[in-house]
């Protein structure tokens, strides 16, 4: 059976990955598996394990980093989040192809660690399309959606890293030339 | 039935839309039609009259402009060049997507007649890329490359009109993202 590929998808907070990727997951030919992250934080109400994450101690996240069991991990608002290498593998090992939706400072990080990895980066077709999609979202104080604007600048300076820029104008088109990329990759 | 979409294909000289063009036109399900020019030029040998171009003469081609018949046309190497809009819209009108393969100054004409025009630009994966390809394709001489090239980045300029931007890296690649966009546009 041919190795699955490693799919890690980017892209700036608003710019609208989770609709492209509810797209993708239902297109049975790609194969995908949305990969579960491992994390410190707590299960919220209705969390399952293994399901949404795998819930571990700060003791056992430190000691996966400390042993490279990591493809990559960083941390959010003092709780740590990661992708374990091993489930990543099994899968692909499986044929299946792992979509792993991280940020920027993540997918370099794999990128270090599998120059084979298949990495797409999702832009809005504009940053003022973008600032309406954040503000449309949530009523946020505009202070807060500057911040987010600014942060999703910084990160599109990474682009230039990234093997395939796709603009989500409309996730159905995105996810079709997504799964274009793919399904390319996959006879490749 | 469906009027058919019009759709303009631009990208520097070099960037291998032939290639890609002829990926397209393999694809049944895209109902396309190559979009045949009318000139000034005389046939060459082997070429027919509505196969290769419908061939005219001065004084016609220039009845056809003062009438507001074409949608667009150039001048090139003192032949004149354009499409003829009767026989697109008749194509438009039996159902069929009319693929039009013109420079960004055509491009731009076409847009302000048919704001509703598909239009895609083919950009290379990057400029040293193209240079490769113009040096592969034909042993010119550096200073015509050059020419090139720089007509190129001039015509990139014009990018920020087009409605789509693909990347030629691979034209299988590149051709099954342009059919997502056309089939997309076939939808809604």
């Amino acid at each position: 059976m041919k190795k699955g590929l490693l799919i890690v998808l980017s892209g700036p907070s608003g710019v609208g990955k989770g609709t492209v990727i509810k797209e993708l997951m239902k297109n049975e030919n790609l194969n995908l598996s949305y990969s579960i992250s491992m994390t410190t934080r707590l299960p919220r109400n209705g969390e399952q394990e293994g399901v949404n994450y795998f819930y571990v101690s700060k003791e056992e996240f430190q000691k996966a980093i400390a042993d490279g069991e990591l493809l990559e991990y960083a941390e959010f608002v003092g709780n740590l989040y990661g992708t374990p290498k091993a489930y990543v593998e099994k899968l692909r090992n499986e044929g299946r192809n792992v979509l792993l939706e991280i940020e920027v400072q993540g997918a370099m990080q794999v990128k270090e660690k599998c120059p084979d990895a298949l990495s797409i980066f999702i832009i809005p077709p504009s940053i003022d399309e973008l600032a309406k999609r954040i503000r449309g979202r949530a009523s946020e104080p505009e202070e807060i959606v500057q911040q987010r604007l600014e942060k999703a600048k910084k990160e599109m300076e990474l682009i230039p890293q990234y093997k395939y820029v796709v603009c989500n104008d409309d996730p159905i088109l995105a996810s079709d030339i997504i799964s274009a990329i793919i399904n390319r990759h996959m006879q490749i």
